[in-house]
């Protein structure tokens, strides 16, 4: 096996660097962010850092770097309150890649690329139409990371829209169902199959599946 | 679509409202962390919250909850400043689930399953062998989540040891080659396969694939 070390990081030209640390942690959730700002103007930027936190209460957190883009989610966030979580399918993501370019503050990527707003009622904040399960949350609190200049912010989990048929009797929402995409690095785009799904582990006792 | 909201998920079963919480937000990543205890014990266990923060400095975060499971990881860490993360491939996935089983505090799940310790030279804590990739981490700190008694753990990558065939010349590792699974919820196992990678998006440019 190839070993790299903090030494040949440091050597490293920058994007090198970005795509070998990028993509060396695994799979990466490949989620739409949508937010609009007080005067009423959205937003859309991919994000692959939403990270499940606990279940009671139904928290997730992500990671936002504030002095880069996505500048406009974050503000907003911090405006409103509230934004929404959108799984990126197969046929989005050349749209889902496209918020990721430089536009200048105020500018709704919904406008450059196919992406549609969606609206539910009781909800002023848009969802990505198309997208099989959308999250409304709540920015409950942030956590200043200090080694890299970073936030993590935490969000409450308000309300889950999803398609019927991704639910099985146990609450589990089996994401293959619906094309939804992951994200190797900063731009590979995957599409997972399921393989297997396994009972509760039990110590001694052989690993069971839920489907054979 | 199906919505659910919060005093849904206040009225569910703890399984259910787990199941249902754990795979709304998307694939996540699979990985087994390696630790020893300072006087030598071995320990193994799958996480699915390990996410990239940053690059310069590389930097990756997970979360523990420091009451349950698994608690020799965390305890393991905090005696001796390391880790190992190792991407679980599809044949490792039987026993890469086994490692969640409650095992009393002392027992190495490299024990209780067919995964087997590696070690490199001038480590002392062990890989997982045949894991394509796999970083040597150390602790740098820790932000506790007061919303939901969790701890939020910052390390650095030290070294990155990977498959040479699945890297790219821009330093991109193409995980699928080495057949690493991503987790759908707590217990779902999904092999990715890439189905496009694309160039630095631009403002009011098409997304331009690297593949095609």
């Amino acid at each position: 096996m190839k070993q790299l070390s903090t030494e040949d990081f440091s050597k490293m030209e920058r994007i090198e660097r970005l795509n070998l640390i990028n993509s060396c942690t695994g799979y990466k959730s490949a989620n739409l962010i949508a937010t609009q700002s007080i005067d009423g103007k959205s937003n859309i930027a991919i994000f692959s850092s939403v990270t499940h936190l606990g279940s009671d209460p139904a928290l997730i957190g992500f990671i936002v770097r504030p002095t880069t883009v996505p500048r406009d989610t974050y503000k907003n966030i911090k405006e409103t309150g509230y934004f929404t979580v959108n799984h990126v399918t197969e046929s989005m993501i050349a749209d889902a890649h496209h918020t990721s370019a430089n536009y200048a503050p105020g500018i709704s990527e919904f406008e450059k690329t196919n992406l549609e707003e969606e609206y539910k009622e009781h909800i002023s904040i848009p969802f990505a139409k198309g997208s099989p399960i959308q999250l409304y949350c709540k920015y409950v609190n942030e956590y200043y990371i200090a080694e890299n200049d970073t936030i993590h912010v935490i969000a409450s989990i308000e309300n889950i829209f999803f398609e019927e048929n991704l639910r099985h009797d146990d609450g589990w929402l089996q994401i293959d169902k619906g094309n939804v995409v992951a994200l190797n690095g900063l731009d590979g785009y995957c599409l997972p199959k399921l393989i297997d799904r396994f009972q509760y582990a039990r110590k001694d006792t052989p690993t069971k599946s839920f489907l054979k």
